[in-house]
């Protein structure tokens, strides 16, 4: 890795002008640097006039959002680049296109999609994608179906689950995700108004047995190849594309930890539009459409999930003895802990989301988070007991009812 | 792996010789050729009249007990070894010592126990072994504890995990065990007497699913470095030492694979008794012993275990939270599976046992075979359920009287 060292801006274009076929010979490019995440740097680099552009992510060998102080190896970005490229194979069109991966740089170059907005951006700003549940499901059933021992040979999935081996960004997700935020860490970050409330998480041992479950799962369930870190900050939107990106936290863990993901930061969004929205009628339609989302993710990944199933398991005896309906039943219920665990590190843990954060009023900012905590928690504790995704949106109703006096 | 070539006894000499601090100068050396297994060369060097000697295992491109067509790579020789030397350090006394592996011949050379005798063939004589459940329940402890999240660095064990890949191993595993027995396969081998009873577990629908969900456990569940074959021929044992032997199937599976392969052992000797003991006493004094054994084996198993957890684990959240018992309590269940699969392919899969084998008289073998297939069907489809070890013996005791007329 000597001839590593972070790209400056003129870098950064010289190496895009390098790539075959995208620029003209002598086009004017221009960078931007737009990197919001806390591992890489992003070079988003445009032909001026001519609406063509790349990215150029680069790995950072430490974690911006604690300082140096919390290196990294560049390793993720080869994890990256492969999850990107496996991904982008197994569901077409839904992740971007990656045309060169430099090793000695821990550079991915891909394509630019600064047609797309980011989903959480799109989501705070009220706006409704009727095709993301589709393409979501989609994504989501293609890439944990035929990375799991369900739908490719299972001794090369052994083969493959060794290349995605990613201790230092599943060590950021079992502390921040399934530790700190149920005891006294400093990289907890939560306004004071909610001490009651986050207290609670640290003293409730029905709660931490729940929580113990899903770290356990975690650790040692290696179903599929996960994206890892699958919440709206890493999905791009247009109202008829969707693209994820950023599979830097890969690896091989339980299907329902991509499946939460998703569905948690849908009901972070439905509790923060609580602290937007003024109008009930415009809050009921948006929460309306925010729950019918929830549902229909998961069903059409299950209706896709089932169909892969019946076309492509290579798994004799799985397949003939019935074993699909017991595998969804338990997928259904770590998907609702996995969701009650990403929401709850985001209201009290270290990175929290924007659109609640974002919330002007106060009053109205403190009480989204102790909506999205109570539907956090609750989730987790139910987890075990979840028999249909309905009940997933009776416990979000729930919290809006009781804590919204509406 | 050019240098490699299947060494002749002479050749053998040499390299034993060759190793530092066993054997004087100009030794007159024997050697034997005494590997009973189907995977490799197994040479015994003796120095005459001195009592010392070596242990050359070496291992075979194919697997010699379906001849030279299933091929398999020499890697599983460098696992073998890195796990003998992982589980000698964690359980100090109970695995072989190993002095040298060679990677290009796949050669490991190890401890001479000739002083033991495998405990397969100290049972089918009617041998006690009143020290082996403490041992075989450190063994167990010791080694599934420290090379799980529970006992090591979390990041350092999902490394290890990616050390034990071990996909050609798995495969016969995941066939013979967990497909074979259960549908027509040109790898099962029974005698036509009972096949009413082979039948029967190709069209047990319900047996189906429970195998299922013990199928999909070994495939995805990476608690601890298994053994991965702990059956009584991969354990040498004298009244008072006990040395766990032969882990070329060493991989990151569910504990209970371990556990469950030591008690269906001890059960498949207990059925084969039925058939070798005339005198009714004598049969239930061993059998009570046999038993006995089985449920030492577990106890001395979750003391230890319970012990190293208070002392030793690493997991602040697993720790404080009362999982322990949550996860004790899946064990047991997954041990009560994993044991009756085990017994289920010793009757009607590929590899049987001497113990049962053995029985003279054909129809009190065939009998003892319809009791190891009674109980071992029995512990997979009773799995979920299983609350105490106790259980198990009543499940055997069942089908002793049941199919015994005693």
């Amino acid at each position: 890795m000597s001839a590593y060292h972070p790209l400056t801006e003129s870098e950064a274009i010289e190496r895009a002008r390098a790539v075959p076929g995208v620029f003209a010979p002598g086009a004017n490019l221009t960078v931007r640097e737009i990197g919001d995440g806390n591992l890489n740097l992003v070079f988003h680099i445009q032909e001026s006039g001519q609406g063509k552009g790349l990215i150029l992510k680069q790995a950072l060998p430490y974690a911006k959002v604690v300082g140096e102080s919390w290196p990294l190896t560049l390793d993720r970005a080869r994890i990256e680049s492969e999850a990107l490229m496996i991904q982008g194979e197994l569901a077409p069109g839904l992740a971007p296109k990656v045309y060169e991966y430099e090793a000695e740089l821990a550079l991915t170059i891909m394509e630019d999609l600064s047609d797309h907005v980011i989903m959480r951006r799109g989501l705070i700003e009220g706006n409704a994608y009727p095709l993301f549940a589709g393409h979501i499901g989609e994504f989501l059933a293609r890439t944990l179906f035929f990375t799991s021992d369900f739908g490719m040979n299972q001794q090369q999935k052994k083969l493959q689950t060794g290349r995605f081996i990613n201790p230092e960004l599943c060590k950021i997700t079992e502390d921040l995700i399934f530790d700190d935020p149920y005891t006294v860490s400093a990289n907890n970050n939560y306004d004071p108004a909610i001490e009651n409330e986050a207290a609670a998480l640290r003293s409730d041992r029905e709660l931490h047995l729940e929580v113990a479950r899903l770290r356990y799962g975690f650790l040692t369930k290696g179903q599929a190849m996960l994206h890892g870190d699958l919440h709206t900050g890493s999905i791009f939107v247009t109202p008829t594309s969707t693209k994820v990106i950023d599979p830097e936290f890969a690896y091989y863990g339980p299907m329902g930890f991509d499946i939460g993901a998703v569905l948690a930061n849908l009901l972070l969004n439905a509790a923060a539009q609580g602290g937007r929205m003024d109008d009930p009628s415009a809050l009921g339609d948006f929460r309306a459409y925010l729950l019918d989302t929830v549902k229909q993710v998961w069903v059409e990944f299950e209706t896709r999930f089932r169909a892969l199933w019946a076309e492509h398991c290579v798994d004799r005896l799985l397949r003939e003895s019935g074993y699909l309906d017991a595998f969804l039943a338990e997928l259904l219920q770590d998907t609702f802990g996995y969701a009650g665990a990403k929401m709850v590190r985001r209201i009290v843990g270290l990175a929290h989301v924007a659109d609640i954060d974002g919330i002007p009023d106060e009053a109205r900012r403190n009480r989204a988070r102790r909506v999205a905590l109570g539907i956090g928690a609750d989730l987790i504790k139910r987890h075990r007991t979840a028999g249909s995704i309905g009940q997933m949106l009776a416990v979000a109703n729930l919290h809006f009812a009781s804590k919204e006096g509406n």
